[in-house]
């Protein structure tokens, strides 16, 4: 029996993986070997995803085919619909994916494993529509057309939210934050899905898992939450102040900080410059002055970085995305990376079955309940 | 940074937890210090439920109370009757009370962890409720009334799935095996539901995590792929043959061995009494002699036990619930476990995030698309 102090299993090794590094010595992150910089500039998010499921950049004709499959697998099965229109119009929009990934499990359920390609497909190419679909029924009254033929999940996305396609800068906006958030090793999220999947569960529950652990403001959440704090504030003295008083308040500050990281998340140099761009151009920069001042006292008082959601958190609100959907656009990225680590979980599986510490009472005698006091 | 070499995380030890032993030297099988054997001689699920999410045994008014709290909270808003109806009739029970649970995080979301307590007695009494009205709408054409006024859980369902109350001793036979079934330490879907508690996420998440998670027949699964291998033989002589057969096959024999137990699951000899006994009063001795032939040729063969799984299939059997609703059935019970260990992440929580061993190609160079070759 191998004993840990250590809470939430910091440090411990839990398995392994041919997908990415995380703060790996030499390496930064990678996702199979490529770096996050290189990606993030030359790559597209399709281009991404082939790359995680598969293990090797795709040629040029894989890309083409891959792209294409995806296209053809946007539309919602009427069942699905019907349910998204019986879902509140108050739910979460995380609460929603869930739903409709579960669904979606019941209408065309995993029979084998042998189906799992397909599927990952199927899910990066239909959260956007359930999402949308959802969202313009209950806050639009309108029941929308779930095909677009954008090559792109992004623009596909942002073509269903705003009903025309979206400007080529603002489309390779969210293209990027897609690929910075399409993989991370063994986050809690990707974790928790590759223990659904080892025992020997289909890939719509593992992505479910995903999804509703994802959902929490200390994994995906906190861009959300990011986007609250940041827009809570007039300008940034007043950020300045805030942040300090909640500090003093040992209330945590969401989008900062990381289990693995210690002194700096490479992907938010990548998606600072981005929030930097479309502040300005949207005339929004007093939301990113706010946010660098956040940055700086973060980095004053606790010694802390930003990590990727938090400028995020301004890139989504530029692209007039709303703060709900941040999340669940993380879902949409984050869809590859769960895929690809069930399908690598299931190659080589073994139950996931930690051992625990008894800290409770000691045995004692059974009273039956007349004579209990 | 601790390494572990053990695959699937076997004996490390993740976190600490009061609610349970498994095999824990001078406990054996332990609820809050209770052992299973005196449980589930003397307690009824109700009472055991209360423990687990209380930590003591219940007074008598306190268990009064309870129960009617439970009784009250039977009922199905409109939305996920709609829901439950627009589901397919082929659709997997257990992913249909995945569906039916992130639904009602839908309409009734924790706006609060105060409301956890509440939350975790409504999923205790809906979940008979979804799962029966699903079934008689798709498999009887009825749209069924699913609140009765019978004391128990064990009860309740099998009213709704019988369309009649159920005969004391088969109500108590259900009322015994939730017990065996409602808490068994950080299984895999208990570890997984508390990884998403502990990113600060919602308890249907949790929740809807555990129920994916035990759906595969390594886990919760194997009490329904044990029934369906009884049943495949004629007599104990067959099933020794084709059990010899399947493992000369390398095939895992489902409802046998166990993670942490090493030569007896306690909860086994309980349940399989109750096998014996229920086999013999329907007339289906025959289900019992297969399974002791089965049990007989897996020690002999392998040197593994029958774990809890195994013998509750017939159990269920004989008690006329369908073999689908085996898994379900693990639902209901869980469900105390899978609340009271949320409860207990988030009283001390900590984002559970472990690292990885990386295994994979070395940092590259990007290569442009049409340079690949
Ligand atoms: C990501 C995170 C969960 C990592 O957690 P962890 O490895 O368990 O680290 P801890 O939460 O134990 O933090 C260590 C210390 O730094 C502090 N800290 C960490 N992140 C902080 C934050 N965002 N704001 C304020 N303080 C923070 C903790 O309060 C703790 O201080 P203490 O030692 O005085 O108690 C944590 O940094 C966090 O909660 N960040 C905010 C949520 C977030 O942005 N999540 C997205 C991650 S990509
Ligand atoms: C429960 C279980 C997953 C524990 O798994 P684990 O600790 O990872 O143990 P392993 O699967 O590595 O098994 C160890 C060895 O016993 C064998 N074994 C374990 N359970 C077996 C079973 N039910 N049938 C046949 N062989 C079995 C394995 O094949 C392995 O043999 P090997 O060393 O020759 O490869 C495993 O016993 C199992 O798969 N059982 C069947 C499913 C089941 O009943 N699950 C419900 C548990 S309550």
């Amino acid at each position: 029996m191998i004993t840990t102090s250590e809470a939430g299993l910091a440090g411990v090794v839990a398995g392994q993986t041919a997908l990415s590094t995380v703060g790996k010595k030499g390496f930064g992150l990678t996702y199979r070997g490529y770096s996050i910089e290189d990606l993030s500039e030359h790559a597209s998010f399709e281009e991404v995803a082939w790359l995680l499921l598969h293990g090797e950049l795709p040629m040029y004709e894989q890309l083409v085919t891959f792209s294409e499959e995806l296209r053809h697998r946007r539309s919602l099965p009427d069942p699905l619909k019907q349910i998204l229109e019986t879902l509140p119009s108050t739910a979460h929009p995380m609460d929603v994916l869930r739903t409709g990934c579960s669904v979606l499990g019941c209408l065309e359920p995993e029979a084998s494993a042998e189906q799992q390609y397909e599927i990952a497909m199927r899910l990066l190419s239909s959260f956007p529509s359930m999402l949308c679909y959802w969202h313009h029924f209950h806050h639009g009254g309108q029941r929308i057309e779930v095909e677009t033929d954008d090559d792109s999940i992004a623009g596909h996305f942002l073509q269903l939210l705003h009903g025309h396609p979206a400007a080529e800068h603002l489309r390779r906006a969210l293209d990027v934050s897609l690929i910075l958030y399409a993989e991370h090793e063994f986050n809690a999220s990707t974790f928790a899905a590759r223990i659904t999947a080892s025992t020997r569960s289909d890939l719509y529950s593992a992505i479910v898992t995903g999804i509703g652990t994802l959902r929490g403001p200390l994994h995906g959440g906190a861009n959300e939450a990011s986007m609250d704090l940041i827009e809570s504030y007039v300008n940034a003295d007043a950020a300045e102040q805030g942040v300090i008083d909640r500090l003093a308040a040992k209330q945590k500050i969401m989008g900062f900080g990381h289990r693995v990281y210690k002194t700096v998340d490479p992907r938010s140099d990548v998606i600072k410059r981005w929030s930097h761009t479309l502040c300005d151009e949207t005339a929004l920069l007093t939301l990113y002055e706010i946010s660098e001042r956040i940055e700086a006292v973060m980095r004053r008082e606790k010694g802390l970085f930003p990590n990727l959601d938090f400028y995020s958190a301004t890139v989504f609100h530029c692209l007039g995305i709303p703060t709900t959907m941040f999340t669940p656009l993380f879902v949409f990225a984050r869809t590859a990376g769960w895929s690809a680590h069930v399908f690598e979980q299931r190659s080589n599986n073994r139950l996931i079955r930690p051992a625990a510490e008894y800290n409770g009472p000691g045995p004692r005698a059974f009273v039956p309940i007349n004579e209990r006091a």
